[in-house]
């Protein structure tokens, strides 16, 4: 992965896809800030929309799910409740059944970025809850490389 | 309070403030329903957006803050991630250090009400705990009378 | 329901089933307390825990669940992180496909009740999400039945 | 930082600090599995538990604070709704204002390692949010090092 100065020079144009959340009072810890476990309740959310709205993902019965095995996360600067935080999300790396999501946040008309980091998941079927023999389904992949930084090498 | 069926019957006309909130991947249960307990976060996050927004409460250091003693909730129908959830905020009735609020959620694009609650907030003072001798803040009043049903007779 | 002065006067002893559940930092808010939202997050898990290991439910599979259709909550004192609470459970009324559990959460170690709240849950069919016309399954009755007060009249 | 091979062999005598805590009901995702961002929830209640029991954290008031910077996590095995967690916990390196946490989840009643991850935390001055030129308390430096694992060089 690259160092902490490139990750602290993303930009919102570095992401192809970006929802946005309002905070929740629960989200904030008692030093005014949103607690650090909170981004990774957000990450997970941006990455599972887009697994639903444009790579065919059905949770309760889709046969293949993917299941996260590694996360890492880097803080350079805090939000507090009640802003707005915006979810940047690219693809940057992709295996047989694995796929490496880069994914930032920042706040809702704040320029910098507060935080950025990766989520390494494992697709699984279903019914074994292991890797397939012919990795993950076509509309996974497809929909998953429309969102891919071509030019990126994860070194986790 | 009224009966389940004039709740049921609620719209986003009869609350003057709302907000929308993208639900999160951790709200659904293992029935794809968000569970009935993220309700009541999203509850308390439109009421302290208000407070903090209109109400002059500033939660790291205001001399008052607001303590639930009561909740209840009536669930009508269910929503599931990833959709938009939009959260109706009004009051019901103001006391002395007390305030009532009623809360709505509706599904961004649908239709009919999915739940309606009340929360029973008491002012108190941040070096006793305990509500004020003269109740409330002005400012906090006066943000509240803004958003009062006036014909509302709660039972609660 | 009985007045807040009877709630608040709730013992351990008026409930057959009881668990710890250490609080984690999150659960805290702004105050220095449990938030109020939080205390429906632990009256589900014992409720779920119970229904799990003595009546029969799976989650992923049973052929009916329960879904909460009413919740309201009393709160007393407040609890703060990193204390233990210890939830209390039982079974105020059975209908047909409905149950109403009373759940009451106590710090360990502090002898008064902090919180008293009810849930009501409607049993339906997994696969029309709707009451099924012989009510709610023989093993989730049976082991409701179990820890229901007999001489309580709810008055929801 | 160590390879998976070395994480995933931990056991429960790596870690001089072991809390245990009941899983929740909201912990688990649609796939039957607590939700990947409930580790980082536990992992933060244990670190918090630890510095407010035996480093003299007050979270209100204590004049320095920790602020999580960067977090990872590997994922090994699933853990399900009702099971008890033990969260193990252990320092890996104290700098001048900064600490790395090495916080291992397991189940009650089951051998394997079900997670590793770190946390590495900068203490900062209540009225500056900045690290203090002295560094961090003797008191927290004090705590962190009667759990710190001598031998251990981690690599972040």
């Amino acid at each position: 992965m690259p160092g902490n100065g490139a990750l602290k020079a993303r930009l919102r144009a570095d992401y192809p896809y970006i929802l946005e959340y309002r905070t929740r009072w629960s989200d904030n810890d008692m030093y005014d800030h949103m607690n650090n476990s909170i981004y990774n309740f957000l990450y997970d959310s941006v990455i599972n929309t887009y697994l639903m709205e444009h790579c065919g993902l059905y949770p309760p019965t889709s046969p293949q799910y993917g299941m996260v095995v590694h996360s890492h996360n880097d803080y350079f600067s805090s939000i507090s409740f009640p802003a707005c935080a915006e979810l940047g999300l690219r693809v940057n790396q992709i295996g047989k059944s694995s796929v490496t999501y880069e994914i930032a946040l920042f706040e809702k008309g704040v320029e910098g970025v507060k935080s950025v980091g990766e989520f390494v998941q494992v697709f699984v079927d279903r019914k074994t809850a292991r890797p397939n023999a012919n990795g993950m389904a076509t509309t996974l992949r497809e929909g998953l490389e429309r969102i891919q930084h071509k030019d990126y090498q994860s070194k986790i």
